[in-house]
């Protein structure tokens, strides 16, 4: 088996790798934000590029920019592939 | 692809950046207020000046100024162009 | 522009100016005080003189002091004009 | 206008100011407990003595001491005339 | 009036009065435990030896032992007398 | 009366006892895992090993260790008798 | 019985031995995700790889990569055999 220490990604270095790239994020209240990770902090708040919002699986605009508090995240997913 | 050091923009800048520019917040219960960015602090507790309300898609008026809680906060958008 | 560091107002500072006069402040669960400022501290813990207190916007009648907590606070807006 | 370092009140200090003396506090879920002030924290925890209970406005009973988390706090309201 | 720094008991000190005590202690969900105090830590941590849980205001019978997390607890009331 | 320093049993040293004995928690959402406790933090995360769990009163299958985060934990109750 | 400093099982130390195997998460709002364990930190947060989803036991597709917020997680269980 490979050795732990070279094979971990912690949470904050997927945020790094992910940067300038696509990602998708869904936060309480079933909200799903879509679009390029252009920045992060460690309480896990993000900048993200383009955002599209979706609210209920329903389509509520693009945000040019947006600042989306890490607080209410569920969960971060790079959408597309090879990110490492 | 363009060095992370030099891209990425943290949250608090993107904050700074917004500075005396019109930005939309959403806090917790379906609540938005939009207005021009006085301030912030680390909390992202936010300093709004004439701020309009809307809860519910309703309007309910406007605050000359207005500081808005961060522990309530969902996103904070900027809007308007290049704030760059 | 003007320069960021002149015209920032950081939360505390809006806090600070808006001592010994009308704010009114939303918590959570509908509940509104209105009243004067008489002191604050960095929990955002407000402690107002005078505070009538609306839920639901209904009247419920005046505390001659009330210390409101922090958490639940959604907003503060000074209420009436040139606070700086 | 009054130099603020004279008549600001801190959210602790009015809690100092209330101690041996009748206070209401209201917390989540409709609850009201009124009775002595005996002691408090930094975390706002209270200690009340002779407190009465009251949940959705329906009395039930007192406490001859009960210790209150301040977490769970909405506000304090200190009960009876000039408490300074 | 006693001096302040003589009559005040802190959150703390009222537990530590109230080791080997019986005390009633609420937690969210109206739920209630009855027993006899045995030890605690600075973030209200409860240990309560034969302890009768109650929820809803229906008994659900006795732990020898538990371990009731400080978070959930709206307040702590020692029963029964001069627990000075 | 037995002095304070010898009887208290702080919680974390109530969960040091209980280590590779059976232990019950339950967390919000009417859950409740039973096994054996193999480790805690100061957290109050747990791992639990042949842990049975129970959703509503209804049994859904055994985890043959699990981590169980300390923040929605309601009790830690030991079963069986003298872990003293 | 076996000395505890030989037994005890930390949290952090499970999370690091499920490192590269299968995990399954459980957090709020019915939603499990089931993966590889790639990474995570000491606020829970998880990175998954091949992470499926399901929210009340519905299958909701795969993630490639999936950073987990530790705050909402209720548990997290290895799963399959022997990770000691």
């Amino acid at each position: 088996m490979a050795k732990t220490s070279e094979v971990a990604i912690r949470p904050m270095e997927m945020l790094r790798k992910s940067l300038e790239k696509n990602i998708m994020v869904e936060v309480r209240s079933k909200r799903v934000y879509s679009g390029i990770l252009e920045g992060y902090d460690v309480y896990m708040n993000l900048v993200i590029r383009n955002a599209s919002e979706t609210i209920n699986d329903e389509n509520r605009g693009i945000h040019q920019r947006i600042l989306v508090r890490g607080d209410n995240i569920i969960y971060v997913s790079p959408s597309g592939g090879d990110e490492n």
